[in-house]
């Protein structure tokens, strides 16, 4: 039977109750307490304090007192890297590469491998909330299909990136820049046809990739509209490296703007920590995704993107775990580091302003969301992507939904999700 | 039946098998892989990879893969504070505890809330593996004393302060000089005879204190040797308000020891972030225990102690959690957040070394232990107080023991504790 009132159709529609929490504005916590929130067809209709007559055929599922926010969506993360969390965080990025992270990632040429490390990593987002991320995975396409199946298996949604390295690399996991093309283009068109996992073109970063390589992969992301993700200027030998490397571009992200691979198509740069005034210009002109990873960027000794100065010039910045470097998947612990790292800068000097707690939470649901589409939010047309929290502490319940946010962010963890929900569907 | 061996009654030893954990010194862990270890009288006799013959009799309590490690001490938390983790922490120090904590620590008047929110808080240092800590509790002795019955009933250790305040709070939070001296007289006669509770000598802060308060529980302090616990240079606009306070005393820390709170007994001073040349020479020569709380530090804009200069001065440098202006109670989260401090240091100041991971070990293990005796290592002698970790994550078994300890540290969490020993005793 199909209910009809008006023009609509009821049977589409999915109501749910409880506290409703997002970031509309950077600025503030659009905060529906005890309200109604309708889906039509995976997408946001509307909150209200007091349901509509018209929908009160529909059952409504209640979820109390629990607080609901946007789930979490994580623009930079190592898939490969799961097992390094923790580990070997007492060298600095091109050590830290050398040693642990390449001899790492030579063990996924090994499927077996690779299945274990990868359905424990997407559990582990998955089990976080973070329902989409933009995930690097190896150079071996076999693995890379492993981790595809996985996040499938979870219903969740992700970009995956084939890494792309020809220089620079211990030998076993470099190919030849014919091999590196072809592998990419076979990488994405067998995975063109997903509605919730993509491709991305994923050079590792300039100096592991040759002139010709990063040519022909921007040739490539521009030729099939497909978005990049890559690492920037995150450390200060990484960055004289790349001057030395790469002598006739002018700075760092040069590098990837004269070969199509900044801001043709979308484009995520993690980290971006030692930028020139003139690359801070173009990645707002560009308007590129300036990733900021505060836990990787403290654990290997790199810096601190000075996120506030970059927010309030209009640079689209986001929010990144960065696993392994970063040694937490949860994107709380990631909007705590953020504000933290902001109030470090500020401790050293006193002109820079603090990332306050609704603008880390926007970063971190709508500002990345927005790399998905019209995701992160609870606005009217937004997909319905969400997570519902709930701590079985029985002293949670002297706190307002705002401050039950606040808590979860800062010591919550994700036994305190009791649902999630990706494009209107419970997962 | 007692079972007899040369002189040893066999029938009061205990054995556990599996991966021991420690740091003797504070340069590097010491790893007795699948090894055997003998509590006797609550203390550690010995760490055996072979057991010897003459124990065999003994049934041997084996965790396998698992990892044990001395279970974790913290030097200065605020169990009034529990319910505010991660919440005002946009304020610094000062208008933090006249916006947030005072008015908070006003609701311990209430009997039952303070029941409510002190079982959670103990139960929350249980389940995170802190066995022994020193608190600092309210000026409400009524739920101090519920605090304590707490502690009692899950079997763990600590020391307990009434707070102390007669001036610059609000009313209701001040006792007159002569109540406060009573009361805490009462509270220390009170919690005398417990042998793993006992009571601390708690001035909160100068600021709070008049001179003749302080120069009197300087004076009980020494009379009934009682160790006493207090916060010092937490931040620049408090070390200038304590200039101005008291005016005739050379600094912050000349406050303390004027009036017999600094060095006397067993001292802790938390935070010192901003100590002159003279303070730090008087506390390593006054052998204070000065204790890092580098989230609580730094979710207050307020600053980063400088740690490994301390250390390397000689200097006792113990770790605090700091709930609630920390915001985790874990102190895994704290060794984890030190570490992180130091190397923020080293980024802004190249000379500044970073604290290393069995450092920052140490510092919560065995140096925050000896202020309780000799307890945080597994050295012959040593109470045996432990934790027993083992992740219920498939993929961990791809680690070494090392690795699962960096993995605990810093991704780990409460539910990867499956079993906590107090002074030989399974809590």
């Amino acid at each position: 039977m199909i209910i009809e009132v008006g023009d609509e159709i009821l049977n589409d529609l999915k109501i749910l109750k409880g506290n409703f929490i997002f970031t509309k504005e950077k600025d503030f916590f659009e905060i529906h307490e005890k309200s109604f929130l309708i889906i039509k067809n995976k997408r946001v209709l509307g909150i209200y304090k007091n349901l509509p007559k018209k929908y009160e055929p529909i059952k409504v599922k209640d979820y109390k007192d629990a607080i609901i926010i946007p789930s979490f969506v994580d623009l930079h993360v190592h898939a490969p890297q799961y097992l390094q969390q923790g580990v070997g965080l007492d060298l600095e990025l091109i050590d830290w590469l050398n040693k642990y992270t390449f001899e790492n990632e030579m063990k996924f040429v090994n499927e077996n491998y690779a299945k274990k490390i990868y359905s424990a990593f997407v559990k582990d987002l998955y089990d976080n909330g973070t329902l989409r991320s933009c995930i690097f995975g190896t150079i071996h396409n076999n693995s890379n299909q492993i981790l595809i199946e996985e996040i499938k298996k979870r219903k969740i949604s992700a970009f995956v990136g084939k890494v792309n390295m020809d220089q620079n690399a211990p030998e076993n996991l470099l190919q030849t820049t014919d091999d590196s093309l072809k592998e990419t283009i076979e990488f994405i068109d067998n995975n063109s046809k997903e509605d919730l996992i993509k491709p991305i073109i994923t050079p590792r970063f300039a100096p592991s990739c040759s002139l010709d390589l990063l040519k022909k992969l921007g040739d490539l992301s521009v030729k099939k509209k497909i978005p990049v993700q890559t690492h920037l200027s995150e450390n200060k030998d990484e960055v004289k490296w790349v001057k030395s490397l790469f002598p006739s571009n002018k700075n760092y992200s040069d590098v990837y703007l004269k070969n199509q691979l900044y801001g043709m198509e979308k484009t995520i740069m993690a980290h971006a920590i030692y930028l020139e005034e003139e690359e801070i210009k173009m990645a707002k002109n560009k308007n590129v995704y300036l990733v900021h990873c505060p836990d990787a960027n403290i654990n290997l000794s790199s810096g601190i993107m000075p996120v506030t100065k970059y927010l309030d010039m209009g640079i689209q910045v986001g929010l990144g775990s960065d696993v392994g470097a970063g040694h937490m998947i949860s994107m709380t612990n990631t909007i705590k580091s953020a504000i933290q790292s902001s109030k470090i800068r500020h401790i050293f000097n006193n002109n820079e302003r603090i990332l306050t707690e609704s603008e880390a939470f926007y970063l971190a649901t709508k500002l990345n969301g927005s790399f998905f589409g019209k995701t992160g939010s609870f606005e009217k047309g937004y997909l319905f992507d969400a997570i519902v929290i709930d701590s079985n502490q029985n002293v949670i319940k002297e706190l307002s939904p705002l401050e039950k946010l606040e808590r979860f962010i800062y010591c919550g963890d994700k036994n305190d999700i009791i649902a999630r929900y990706l494009e209107g569907e419970e997962v």
